[in-house]
This record gives C-alpha cells, sequence and structure tokens, in this order.
C-alpha cells in the first residue's frame, strides 16, 4: 500500500484514481446508477485532489448514509426542460447533486455553444459537493462558468441572531493558457462551521468577526458560535441573498430556513435543494487563444506584484488547490483513520480492495 | 426655490425633475448628444434620488470638464456587434459611459426576451455611474441584473501593497410584487475612497483593516491610507478580479493598473474602461407573477426577523436607497454649496434656471 503522506492529520496517501475507482464500485453495489456513481465518485476526488478536504472524500460516509436512509434517489429520472434557447430547467429527481449538476453543466455548455450564453436551474436536489467541480469543467471547454448553490440556513441578516439564509457559494471559473482553469470558489461566510467544530476541538479561539452567538453577538468563543458571519458584513449578506435567489427563486424550491438541513434532519428527508449553472462562450466575444493569452498575462502580472512578506508570494484564486492537486496527484490523497475504518469495512462487504496500489 | 433640506451636509432640496431637465440642458448646450445628455442626466438623478450621492449631481462638474477636456466623446458612434443568439459588443466610442450602458441594457433585454438570457459587453467606454441605474432597468422588464465595471486600481492583491484592481462593483436586481427591485450594488472594497477623504477632513479614524498605507500594512489613520482593503480579505480579491475578467479581458481593454485614472490622468485622455451586462429572463423559468410573490415573502420573512436591537429593523440590499428615494421623491434632492455655485455659473452662462420650482 501507497505510505507516502502529504500534509496533517493523514495516515496514508491512496492515488486518486484508485480512491475513485473503489468509491464508485461501493455506489454501484449500493444500487446506484452508473452516471451518478462515476459522478459522485469523480466530484469527490476532484475536491480531495485540490485539497478541499471538507468536500472531498470525507463525505462519503455521509452519501452513503443519505442514499441508504432514503434521502438521496439512487437512480434518479432526470428531466430537462428547455425553455428558451438559452434557458434550461432540470429536475434531479433527489438524486445526487453531484451527478444533477454534471447533468446541468453538459446542458449549459450546449445552450452556451449555440447561443453564447446559456443558464440552466436546478430542482429538486442534494448536496453538489465543491461548486468547482462545476465550473472547472465549464472553463475546460473555454467558457466561463458561473455556479451557485443554496444550502443549510447558517447566516443571520444583518442585525439579526437568527440563521436564516445559507453561506451560499459563488463560483466563477475561466481558461488560463498553459495551467488549469482560474477558479474562484467561495463561502459566503467569512469561514465554514466544518472550521468552527475544528477550533472547538484544539481550544483555539475564532477569529474576531467570524460568528455569533445565541444572541446575534460575536464571539470568539467557538463554543458559542451558533450561526456564521458573513464575508464583509452586509455585503456577504447581500451576496448570500443573490445566491439564494438565483437557486431557490428560479426553481421554485424552499428557501432560507425552510431549506432541508444536510445533518440536521433525518436521513430519509428529501432536501429539495436548488443550483444555478451559468456559462458564457467566450469565442462569442473574442479569440480564444486571445483570451487565455490575456488572463495568463493577467495572472502572471499578479503574481509578479512585490510580496509585503518575501516568503509569501502574491497568489490569485485557485493557486493553493492547483499547488495542492499537483502533489496529491504525485503522492496520493492523505485517509483519515475514521476512512480506513469505513473503507475496510467497505471492502468486506463487497470484496472491492481499495489498496490495490500495494499490489 | 425649493427650502427643504434632507439629510446632512446640504443646503436646499430641489425637486429631481427640476435638476434632471437642467443638467440634460447644459449637456446639450455642450454638444452633447440628445441620447447620451438624457442618460446622463437621468443616471445621476437616479442615483441623487436614492441617496448614493458619490455617484449622483456631485460628478457632473467632473463629468462636465471631461468632455470639455476631450476624455469624453459628446456624440459617439456606438457600434453594436451582435456575435451569437444571446450575445453582444457594444464599442461605445469613448462616449459616457451612462449613454453606453442604457444602450447595452436595451440590447441585452432584447437577447434575454428572445433567449431567456442575454450578455453584452461594452468596450471603449468611460465612468457608467451606479451600476443600479442599469440593473434596475433590467429588473423592471421582470428580468434578472447583473451588471459590472472595471474602475481604477484601488486594491491591492492580497499580500501586496501595490494597487491594482479597481473596487469593481457587483450590481445584482431582481423585481419584487408591489415595491421597486431588490437591488444589491457593492463595491468590491470595504469602504471608499470617497469615505477615506470624508475621514480625513472629519479627523475621524477609518474602521480596523479597511485601508492600507504605502508598505501594505493596514492603518486606521486615513491620511496614511493610499490604498483600500477588499471586502473580507482574499474573497473581495478574488470577486473583484471576477469583474475584472468579465470586463476587461471580454472586451479586450486594458485591465488592472493599466486602467485611465478618473481623477489622476488629464482629462484629454481616454479612460478605454469596459463593462459587463447580463439579463436572465425570468419568464424563461416560471410564472413571473409568481416569483414576484415568492420573493416579495422571502423580503418580507427576512424583514420580519427579530433584530438584535430594536431600533435597527432587518432591511435586505437596497432597503436604504428605497426610503431615501421616497423621502428626496418628497422632499428634492439636497444640494451643497459646491454645486450651487457650479449651477449658477451654468445657469448664468447658457441662461437656464435650476430654480424653477421657485417660481
Amino acid at each position: 500500500m501507497c505510505q507516502i503522506n502529504v500534509g496533517k492529520n493523514e495516515a496514508t496517501g491512496i492515488p486518486s484514481e484508485v480512491l475513485e475507482s473503489f468509491l464508485k464500485q461501493v455506489l454501484l453495489r449500493e444500487g446506484v446508477g452508473r452516471f451518478d456513481a462515476s459522478a459522485v465518485s469523480q466530484g469527490l476526488l476532484d475536491a480531495s485532489l485540490r485539497g478541499v478536504d471538507s468536500h472531498g472524500i470525507r463525505l462519503f460516509a455521509h452519501y452513503l448514509a443519505a442514499v441508504r436512509g432514503g434521502r438521496v434517489n439512487p437512480r434518479p429520472a432526470f428531466s430537462l426542460q428547455c425553455t428558451k434557447s438559452g434557458t434550461g430547467v432540470l429536475d434531479a429527481d433527489h438524486g445526487f447533486g453531484h451527478a444533477a449538476g454534471k447533468k446541468a453543466v453538459e446542458h449549459v455548455k450546449e445552450l452556451a455553444t449555440i447561443n453564447g450564453i446559456g443558464a440552466v436551474s436546478v430542482k429538486n436536489s442534494t448536496h453538489f459537493g465543491a461548486a468547482a467541480y462545476f465550473g472547472n469543467e465549464i472553463a475546460r471547454s473555454d467558457m466561463l462558468g458561473l455556479c451557485f448553490t443554496n444550502s443549510d440556513p447558517l447566516i443571520p441578516p444583518t442585525g439579526s441572531s437568527e440563521p436564516f439564509l445559507g453561506n451560499n457559494p459563488i463560483c466563477f471559473t475561466a481558461p488560463i493558457l498553459g495551467e488549469d482553469p482560474f477558479c474562484l470558489d467561495m463561502a459566503t461566510s467569512q469561514i465554514t462551521f466544518n472550521e468552527v467544530l475544528r477550533l472547538r476541538a484544539s481550544g483555539e479561539s475564532a477569529p474576531a468577526g467570524a460568528g455569533y452567538d445565541q444572541c446575534g453577538y460575536e464571539t470568539v468563543d467557538p463554543k458559542k458560535i451558533v450561526s456564521l458571519a458573513p464575508v464583509g458584513g452586509y455585503k456577504g449578506y447581500g451576496l448570500s441573498l443573490m445566491v439564494e435567489i438565483l437557486c431557490s427563486l428560479l426553481a421554485q424550491m424552499p428557501y432560507g430556513p425552510n431549506v432541508g438541513h444536510m445533518y440536521n434532519d433525518t436521513l430519509e428527508k428529501r432536501r429539495h435543494l436548488s443550483h444555478f449553472f451559468l456559462a458564457v462562450d467566450i469565442g462569442s466575444f473574442l479569440d480564444i487563444e486571445k483570451f487565455k493569452t490575456h488572463i495568463a498575462a493577467l495572472a502572471g502580472d499578479l503574481r509578479n506584484q512585490i510580496p509585503v512578506d518575501s516568503n509569501a508570494p502574491i497568489q490569485i484564486a485557485g493557486d493553493p488547490e492547483k499547488l495542492c492537486r499537483e502533489q496529491r496527484l504525485a503522492y496520493g490523497i492523505p485517509i483519515s483513520e475514521v476512512e480506513v475504518e469505513l473503507f475496510d469495512q467497505l471492502s468486506d462487504l463487497y470484496g472491492i480492495s481499495w489498496r490495490e496500489s500495494s499490489d
């Protein structure tokens, strides 16, 4: 077995293709359709490779429980309605969000190829993982991608104490000459709730202004944090609301506090999540090679800016993930003890090895 | 003359239609084309009515200087290229940004009506005022609007001291049943440079983390602030870069530090600004009345959240501007001493009164 360790808190580094194949095989054995199993395993490994561990293979246990519990439909009948020449609505039939997103991205790219721009709204979906998985797929087709999803209520509107909106992500992608796409994939909260949980466990304080207590007052004590501050105060609140409108209102799905919880609800309960995908065909504005050259120059100019700290060179959005991806492609994906235990159990259950690289 | 004062720092309150007509007449006398003069005066008054005084009639003196200096082409030959069924490129021929934006909005609404979604890139433009002017126009046609522009370099990339990107605004709009559209119109910096100038004059400190000194270190001394912190640190830097890509790269215009300065360059120098307008036809996704009813319910739910401070009810983006608009429609637009002086001079020069309401 591959024993190379990358980063912290991991026991082993496993080649991503081995893990992707293993997770896909498990999902197939669990009755998940081929397209869906492929999308989920690919999406999870894509996030793990880029170091976005909160949205990587760590989620597999939850996804498995959600499909076993009945929340996720393992063999959804996606229904795509083409509403105008540049727009469509996909009913995901409560299937995996990764699969619904992948189907929506296929369609939105077709729309943008024909019309120069296209948008697809997705309804009756579930958690789709990291938005970057879809945004990068759009950018790899020489398009600009904008991907959004709504999520569990975590952010109170400015001035209130009650969580209402999700930390709804904004993902923007663009192709760059000679490297993986430019990828901004940001939550609209300052820190994630996973980070709060980590701080609680480690005994560290939260950054000032990142979380609120039950009464809606700012606190740095992670044990008291029950809701998250939007990025930049009322501006992040506005951005989160923008995403909520683009997702739940266009898809006619529940919004804000009516959205099904990822962890706090029973695993039988449908979540009725909604997403919005938008693609802009760059070739409809200028020669694509010219664009990719110009954006590479812009990225280069930014990275060449003089840093305040000479040990911390200037980056652009997505650079840390690109560096991590290179490392993990070379040295494998780190696996936690919890994952080792789960994968061993599944390996025994189905007679599929996840340690093939050691053979 | 109407003597009612609204807000602070103003001497008089003048009906907006009187001011709009006066500014338009002056522009016509200065040789500006009819469409352009109308767009500029309407755009400035729209911002003034909503209380966005930084982008309202205060800018008229600068615009006048820019057209007199030769930076702004008073009678541009707009050229619109329809590139695909959903996309277009408008060459603004260095005319007023307000006029270029108005023309682009007319076109993007047509594209979205036909295709469900449309986008127009604008090149060779100048300052277009407040993005909300265009976004609200899109929303009033029962569409979602997304409007962007690039601007002078003011924000350093995270970790550098040199301003590179503009505090490029993001504007998102949506129609709501029974009231003016929902309008998020935010700069991607925490505070504006106009606010820094105000703090310098008043002797107050800047909010912590809002500005940097020459060496790139955070400072609360407004006299030392030479660049602005992006909203939410690296996230706002990413958002500003997204806007730069959507604007200057799609329009093949200069980016970042190569963008012409509004005030620091000579008034002969073209700015080559670029904008990006996007419209989503809501009716291509669901019944428009249903959407407007749902978003009104969402807005109502948010406004009805219990506030931490009972004197500060919960608002949504654009609410303060709506309240101000109501007041100023009733009591007129406040005019500063500087504006009184300029308007009197122009009144004498062209024999047009700006005090008609007093007759």
